[in-house]
């Protein structure tokens, strides 16, 4: 799992800060998640290949989380992409890319698909038989999901050199790999547990942009690997996070405790910083395992 | 008057080839021409002081000519701004930037007036005492206009040498400027040519981009000072003119020649160019004073 921080600053973008906009390897997938303005010009800063991304998803209609999107359907289409696109957002998506896409005459040649989201409660929006993805519903300015992409358990882990020893039969490996029992040359019944191992554990990933602190998130998101939980202000401004519908860096390392996570990434910093070390001192208040986000990071999980 | 452009690219952004946006300096305005994905960052870049922008004319409603204004506007609000903003273009644009607003519940909280133009022939849309702003009709696949900017006659120069010495006072000096005869000290008729000279004549700057080859304009932007054409192609591909309504370099300086324009910039370079200095050769088949445009170069005009 790769997660790579296209960007991770808050409101207007500025020449090295980008608005928020990630890319989540997951599984052979291709996750974008968010896409401010200019997401496609760091989606090439960052050599991601255009036609891996077939699944995009917007947190919330805010102009630093979307404004992206309309020139990256039309960079598609510019591109010759066939293959389809789905979009999940909020209710209301499709009407503003649809709108300009016909203003300018133009529609892809594509099949674009929207996915609207208006619930209020966590909601399978994806699955395949190696991921699966919900929403985590956030409190925000205006309606907002974070997503939670989790990989389904794996395959076991065959133990060749035990398998060869034990006589069975490489026909039956793959059975073997789901977790049956089966007969070697012999006849005889080989437990699965002497040849194969357990799986890595199924790595989890949870996205929670833009929030103020809802600590009843934390049931959705239990136990999740990792945790990019936004960050926008600094103690000394907690006044701000009501009104905005923010959080501080340690409101965000009280969700990640709470929600005994692997790790907690910390992004969406405001404008009014110049440097984000005392982002970590504050979340690692309540939680040790933190990390910061950075435009152009990536992470390997 | 000063040009900047801040991008000149066609079709999709790069990383380092923005698409169309300039900022033309005229008589204490700043105008801002097209508005491309990322051109808030490239205002940023070439130090364009946001609020000085009153004025936003917008051609034609393609995403690499608009895509960026929602952004523009939005910030213009997280900057605080409260000074009107004028935004002019094809009929829609309203729509397509205020539904955006309206999904993020956020709103101006500066006046923001839209101009939406349908017609099929030049207008005067905007005029003060020292410019006058005009649309050209191009064509292109959808409706598109080009801006043609003109400055105002400004006032007589002031020989102060030559006042002084035929004893005029200073309380006529702005009489004088304004082209009159005015008395001595001694009660004599002082002849106005005596004294001042013919202003600078009035500069102006025609914007066309994007068209097919169209001598149908020629008329609307006869000697115009400077001339701004889009050349999308050069010669060898001048068959794919026809079916996407964009021009070749060498169609750019024929409009040019027969327009008798002061001098062309080229630009809206097809992102398959890597170089552009053939556009400038083509061009100058037909007409000698060719410049290209580059993103960041300023003209001084």
């Amino acid at each position: 799992m790769t997660l790579t921080i296209l960007g991770c600053h808050s409101a207007t973008p500025r020449v090295d800060q980008n608005p928020t906009a990630q890319v989540l390897e997951m599984r052979g997938h291709l996750f974008l998640v968010d896409c401010g303005e200019g997401t496609q010009i760091a989606l090439r800063k960052n050599k991601v290949k255009f036609s891996r991304i077939k699944h995009i998803f917007i947190s919330h209609l805010h102009g630093d989380h979307f404004y992206g999107l309309v020139g990256l359907v039309s960079t598609f289409r510019l591109l010759g992409r066939e293959t389809e696109l789905h979009v999940y957002g909020p209710k209301g998506i499709k009407d503003a890319i649809t709108l300009q896409l016909k203003l300018g005459s133009s529609w892809t040649n594509y099949p674009l698909l929207f996915h609207e989201l208006d619930g209020k409660d966590p909601e399978l929006i994806f699955e395949d038989e190696q991921v699966s993805i919900s929403t985590i519903p956030l409190r925000h300015r205006v309606y907002t999901n974070g997503f939670l992409f989790r990989e389904k358990p794996g395959e076991r882990k065959l133990n060749l050199k035990a398998a060869v020893a034990a006589k069975i039969d490489q026909g039956y490996f793959s059975k073997l790999k789901q977790g049956y029992d089966v007969p070697n040359r012999d006849g005889t019944i080989i437990s699965n547990s002497l040849v194969t191992k357990d799986p890595d554990p199924p790595k989890s990933y949870a996205f929670c942009s833009d929030t103020a602190f809802e600590p009843s998130i934390v049931p959705h998101i239990k136990g999740t690997g990792v945790l990019y939980h936004e960050a926008t202000f600094l103690e000394k401004h907690v006044h701000l996070c009501e009104e905005t519908k923010h959080s501080t860096a340690a409101q965000a390392g009280q969700i990640a405790a709470m929600a005994q996570a692997g790790m907690l990434i910390l992004g969406h910093y405001s404008g009014r910083y110049a440097n984000f070390e005392d982002f970590r001192k504050e979340a690692q208040l309540h939680f040790e395992n933190v990390a910061l986000a950075e435009d152009g990071k990536q992470f390997k999980l």
